[in-house]
């Protein structure tokens, strides 16, 4: 009865593209992929182009996806978010009012409706919530700060996509627009969304750096990157090696090589914006006279911000920062499975044995961890060699591989048991399984 | 500690507009709600009109949402479903070759993009999943059936977009395409996810019906719709009485009255269309040249299926189904909180006992059934009557509503409970309450 419950590898939908050893050469020709976590990502069947920039998303991606969003939500909602979901099609007279219907140009993909009517498609929805709260006309001090997210798709016609998901013209994003009686208070939940957004990195296990940032077409007064370290990243930043001082230097005034606060020599680094956070002040909800009822009863405009997460991008980014050249490391927390099962070769010596005590292991486990049921996957390819199915585990970035290998008919069974991440392997009773996996977590 | 951990109503982004006694005589006026469900989400702050046919879900919305996706998740991961998500720009190319790029007309959201290149915004995936599929090279006989779903957002321009969620231009859908190796197989499959519905809407308690439907657009042979029988239904459905036959008259040739088994009188009805599935046969298959390897090593076209069902839809057509004129009822199951607290009235006597005994109630609660300890709200509007916030809780239809009346000072306090699905109002000790609500599902 355990297997029946635990996903078979034969089964799963995950077009694998591996290469049958080494490199194979892919890269530089056109077409091909031009980072290693599009590289991987294909390989490994987690996406699939369907158009420049527009990708599918295939089952394991899905799953990371939606554990990904789950922490975002604990994050959010830790800092009083409320999660809504507006439209995509976004009225052109919305965006003319605001002036980003002509300041944003061809990166908005347009279209009309059948009355001829203009629509974009939202890449952001600071023009859309700013209207939602203004349409409230009976909001109250007392209803402050008011933090509204959402994660949707959002769109972008991007002039290059490139990098798989990390430029896409289709991507998820998780945005939240805050709402707050004065700029003292907006300021203060500027703080609180930055930490929030600190926290989530650190759940994941990313290296991050907030840096200052430029606000560009979003507006505002101040604004701060979360990037993550990488040689393909886009962005170019300097940091204070003491931590003083981190920002992209598109914020700098020509070339300022030291830290202004304890004078060391600045680093650069390139990275991939991960989050990006604004102070908006009353730039949109001016616009749209979003306003509440003060305590001296008088309407006064909300001073918002704005904060993005990339979701889909944030799954990319942490393969392309963590992952080795041919194998995929996920942030564990959110791998689309926790575990897989690798029983003995078909007709080998401990075939029927092993694979007997494998499915033990496997209830003993869902009983003493449930949360860890349904997060396995049992690789039933038995056609192919232990080592074979062990080395796809390892390129497909499973936190742990529990191998029913030759000490398995042993008193008691011993497991091998390949903890990815840290790059062991244990050799382990079912309690020492157990144990370690006890650390495990889920969202 | 209990009531920081509970949401307080008076800070909830739910934008009420209940009316102040009475209908308000608002409909039948140009732009106003078209019907209940419309009229009573509007009301009760669950959706905010942006564009004809768009809507911001609003927060409570949104939980209500989660909470039906998670339950279409256990069902299409029953019948061993695959959830993955495809992009919303499909190429104009891809629909050329299938037909529909024309045949679909002005109901298909078209767009250009930088480089002109031609998109719609997919009103449904049979192009691109079925490319996807055959782009698996390798496909074996041995890894079908394949059944891959998603839920998505989708867009039809609608010519008269109205009713609200039922019929509206951006929607979230829940999307299968299975694959099968031969008609007898697909047969089965179709069996399988008709038979998922069924027990969908089962646990959901609507009442629905499943009749023969016209394949339309999306093509194929065979084809059901899942209807709930309702006035503003815009469909026409013939029922046998004994359950013989069931189908929309759009599939009659003529004036059918009479049941073709049992000869009984046909009764008819209107109903809303919350489903709907197709046996597609080779239609798509054979376009994109989707194939598997067979048994015998030879390629062969894979037998398609398609079935849908309206997530937005099927929340506005249960409020149209089963609440009152001028309360809501959602399916217990998936309201967006299953429990309301109402303390006592400020400055009265049972002022603060009360609220600490509602208090320790909730931890007792959190503690004993901690599934439906994020599921419960707090009316803090202290300065209303008891009365007046009953009858709030009583049009958002909270099924459950725990007032600390009266009685609560008593030894040992009584707390009033309302269900208000089965419209009964019990007195209960906090043991009785806890009994009472062990009974209540959280998807």
């Amino acid at each position: 009865p355990g297997r029946a419950r635990r996903p078979l590898l034969s089964q799963l939908f995950q077009p694998l593209a591996l290469p049958v050893g080494g490199q194979a050469g892919s890269e530089g020709r056109p077409g091909e992929p031009t980072c290693r976590s599009q590289r991987l990502m294909l390989q490994g069947g987690l996406i699939h182009p369907t158009s420049p920039g527009c990708y599918c998303y295939l089952p394991p991606t899905v799953r990371a996806m939606e554990k990904l969003i789950k922490v975002m939500d604990e994050e959010m909602q830790a800092v009083g978010g409320q999660k809504l979901n507006l439209p995509s099609l976004c009225s052109a007279e919305l965006w003319r009012a605001s002036g980003r219907w002509d300041q944003m140009g061809p990166e908005l993909f347009r279209l009309m409706d059948r009355h001829n009517h203009g629509y974009c498609l939202g890449p952001t929805h600071e023009e859309v919530v700013t209207e939602l709260v203004a349409s409230q006309s009976s909001l109250s001090y007392k209803q402050l700060p008011l933090r509204l997210y959402q994660v949707t798709r959002k769109f972008r016609d991007e002039p290059k996509p490139r990098f798989g998901l990390l430029r896409s013209r289709e991507f998820y994003m998780k945005d939240m627009y805050t709402f707050d009686t004065c700029e003292e208070a907006a300021r203060h939940t500027y703080e609180q969304v930055c930490d929030a957004y600190c926290s989530l990195f650190t759940r994941l296990g990313l290296p991050f750096v907030k840096v200052q940032a430029a606000t560009g077409s979003i507006g505002g007064t101040t604004s701060h990157e979360f990037q993550l370290p990488a040689d393909i990243g886009e962005d170019r930043l300097v940091l204070c090696p003491q931590g003083h001082f981190a920002a992209n230097v598109e914020t700098l005034n020509g070339e300022q090589t030291s830290c202004p606060t304890c004078g060391e020599k600045l680093t650069e680094t390139k990275g991939i914006e991960v989050g990006h956070t604004f102070y908006l002040g009353t730039k949109y909800s001016s616009v749209a006279n979003a306003v509440f009822c003060s305590a001296e009863n008088k309407p006064q405009l909300a001073e918002m911000g704005c904060y993005g997460l990339g979701v889909t991008r944030i799954l990319a980014a942490s393969i392309e920062v963590l992952s080795t050249e041919d194998s995929i490391r996920w942030p564990s927390l959110i791998a689309p499975f926790q575990l897989c099962f690798i029983p003995p070769k078909r007709g080998s010596k401990q075939e029927e044995e092993g694979a007997v005590l494998l499915d033990r292991l496997y209830d003993d486990l869902a009983e003493a961890l449930p949360h860890l049921a349904g997060d396995s996957v049992l690789d039933d390819r038995t056609q192919l060699t232990i080592g074979k199915r062990l080395k796809d585990a390892n390129r497909l970035g499973y936190p742990y591989v529990v191998v029913a290998g030759k000490r398995v008919c042993e008193d008691p069974p011993v497991f091998e048991v390949w903890n990815q991440n840290a790059g062991e392997v244990l050799y382990l009773t079912k309690e020492g399984v157990i144990e370690l996996l006890s650390k495990v977590q889920v969202p």
